[in-house]
């Protein structure tokens, strides 16, 4: 089947070509029907007079298949200025069942259950695929951002033998008739791998049991994952997250700046250094308490407010949170704690906000055996489930850290919408398993 | 840390520098300690003379993390030519327990399932860290070709509603109390998606509980799935495939050059038309009875050595599968079938053989609501839980078809592994769950 695109018409006018699509809309006028044609790339406009075909046309619902023939001719008024003109139309398959909302309308007006439930048919809304092609556009950034540093991707086990990692919820699996799980990060995989490749990332699935239905949690989500070796502490892995923030967001008006024109998206600048901020006064910042040992994702929008008032910045880290919130594997404070705050253990451990949401969690890591030891025992776990990963501190790890993004929440974000529900394909939550 | 990788050094002859790794081998001479310094690029010596720190490096067995600052001179005699002299080193932790076996032989000795106990620190080894560059430059090379070929990466849910996709084993979960799956493959995902962005390729884990311990099979391995719309037929895809193991080979020496140098391999040749037989032609080539339904590894292995005969070819095309081992979504075949065989229904399905194992899957698909209908009906399949995925084709899918290409196997058979957990970082299989 030889076709062309349907933005590459305006490269073709005077010439007879075939282009292919979905019957994206039909507007029956007293003597003409307006064919719009979708692909994967766009849209495009047949002018259809013949009465027969009209009245072909007039049996073939939106989202039939179809191939059109005609002659490229410039219009102004067209849309992308040209039009398909004496058109034979062939449909390639069988006319299609009308879907339960018009996908070709401005914007998709269905609730989003019902969207959701008609995922199929749902994407295909130029809005809907645009987060889809604005969330591969990010991750080539993201991907060859840290190629061009040496990074080297990586795949990990996605089913794991012990729910320890993390106090988050995890789903429990029959694994040849024992007990596996699924994994909630790669985060001991990523700190194994460090030891051999020196700096990795990932780009994979990891999975929360979260048993709460809200507009910003999934059950599965894609974790962009990245960790390195031979940092002196936190802020080296706080500009590396900048350079690849920066490296992914850059990427995106050329890998997908048509998309970005038709969400009407202003793109964040990455500062060229990201305002810092400390958790002790990040809990000033926001009005909370100074004893509070995480952050509320209410005083995440102030702080978020705050960044742009006082910075006119999208982002901002807080850095130093309490050990009490962090996993077992964060690295104590090395830097100077302001004061004002209670005395407590504090960390090398940072999130970064963007736009008032919390968007990656990073830090240093222990990276000495008997540091592991010792914080385990600190927390009264036994070593012995960590075995296989605590053997890599055994045997020399350099000081290392890293981040997580979540692609969902980013792209959510990004494009504001309400619901990160919204941006991902076929989305899992507490009631949602299919599509 | 300001350091340089180990193998820039040639270029700062007559400087101070330091660099920064894991001791890789000490070798302690009369009057001299050569120390061997590996990082994330390669490997440096430095020339130890000073009696004092010749006594602390015999305190420092090999894998401990070190930096060293020293004057780098030319030396012909030395890897990369140069040499690091007058050093000071200061490690970067405690000093390693020695791993279970040594990593800086040539070969790794230990028997495999010792290897992957201690993955952690099996996988510094060079033979085994360059197996994950190499995977890591294939998928960078799939991604790149098809990028620019108008393919939008996605990602899909690996916990589906309904164990029904395939006959192949799969793992239950409890997915908030209800039955849930891991999913075998992304094809249902993949092929709405074709109804969404015409052209859309994932790079992800699948997921089978494979029974049998074979050297070939994985519970976990990393599939790279393709699938695109408006094909004639299956030589569509098999022209697809062509293209995109064109890009994923073609690129390996300008992203893993130098490890392809280490493992000494030799990289295969993509003829620019893959040599095809038809199904019922390779049960004749192999010798296998002609109403045999499927290719024994047996067969596929005459078939390899077929092809390099006959054709001086590492890959062969079987095409026209019978319909009997092919999943529902399979396409009838709509060309010709040679004389010779049963009377049977044979498929625009198709394998790729490389070196004589299967290493690819791929085929047109149905594209016709109706067709879906019959197809399951004619198994005695119930089309209930097929409901969300056969929405798609009501409301308007064209003729596609598409692939899916184990990476592991690949890299294995690439580099004449004789266990696909060899270039496995982490694998999962009947026995094994940790690390």
């Amino acid at each position: 089947m030889s076709r062309l695109g349907t933005t590459s018409l305006p490269e073709h006018v005077g010439a007879t070509v075939t282009v292919a699509g979905w019957v994206h809309r039909r507007r029956q006028l007293k003597s003409v029907t307006f064919l719009i044609v979708r692909d994967g790339v766009g849209l495009a406009q047949a002018v259809v007079t013949d009465a027969d075909l009209r009245a072909r046309l007039a049996e073939l619902p939106e989202e039939s298949v179809v191939e059109v023939t005609g002659r490229v001719v410039a219009n102004p008024a067209a849309p992308a200025g040209v039009e398909l003109v004496e058109p034979t139309v062939r449909p390639l398959g069988d006319p299609a069942v009308p879907p339960p909302f018009d996908v070709y309308r401005p914007e998709l007006t269905a609730a989003l259950p019902t969207q959701l439930d008609h995922a199929a048919v749902a994407l295909r809304h130029p809005t809907r695929s645009a987060a889809l092609r604005i969330s591969a556009a990010l991750v080539a950034g993201f991907r060859s951002t840290l190629d061009g540093l040496g990074f080297v991707e990586v795949h990990t086990p996605k089913i794991v033998a012990s729910a320890t990692e993390s106090g988050a919820n995890v789903f429990a699996i029959d694994y040849f008739g024992r007990p596996g799980y699924l994994a909630q990060s790669p985060q001991f995989y990523k700190q194994m791998l460090v030891g051999v490749l020196e700096r990795v990332y990932e780009v994979g699935p990891v999975f929360r049991a979260e048993p709460h239905d809200t507009t910003r949690h999934l059950a599965q989500y894609t974790s962009l994952d990245v960790e390195f070796g031979f940092v002196t502490d936190h802020r080296d892995v706080m500009r590396m997250l900048r350079t690849t923030l920066a490296g992914m967001l850059g990427h995106l008006p050329d890998r997908a700046g048509a998309v970005l024109a038709t969400l009407g998206v202003e793109l964040p600048v990455v500062p060229s250094e990201i305002p810092a901020v400390h958790f002790t006064e990040a809990l000033w910042i926001a009005g909370a308490p100074p004893d509070e040992p995480d952050l509320a994702p209410v005083h995440e929008r102030a702080l978020g407010e705050w960044a742009r008032t006082e910075h006119g910045s999208d982002f901002l880290f807080v850095t130093g949170y309490p050990m009490a919130k962090r996993p077992f594997y964060t690295h104590p404070a090395t830097t100077e704690v302001p004061s004002g705050g209670p005395t407590r253990a504090y960390t090398n451990g940072f999130d970064l906000l963007f736009r008032g949401v919390e968007l990656v969690t990073g830090g240093q890591r222990l990276h000495r055996h008997q540091d592991y030891l010792t914080a385990l025992a600190a927390r009264g776990e036994d070593p012995t489930p960590y075995a296989s990963y605590l053997d890599a501190f055994r045997h020399g790890m350099p000081p290392h850290g890293g981040f997580a993004l979540g692609l969902e929440r980013m792209v959510a974000r990004l494009l504001g919408a309400g619901n990160v529900r919204e941006v991902t394909a076929f989305p899992r939550d507490l009631h949602r398993l299919t599509p």
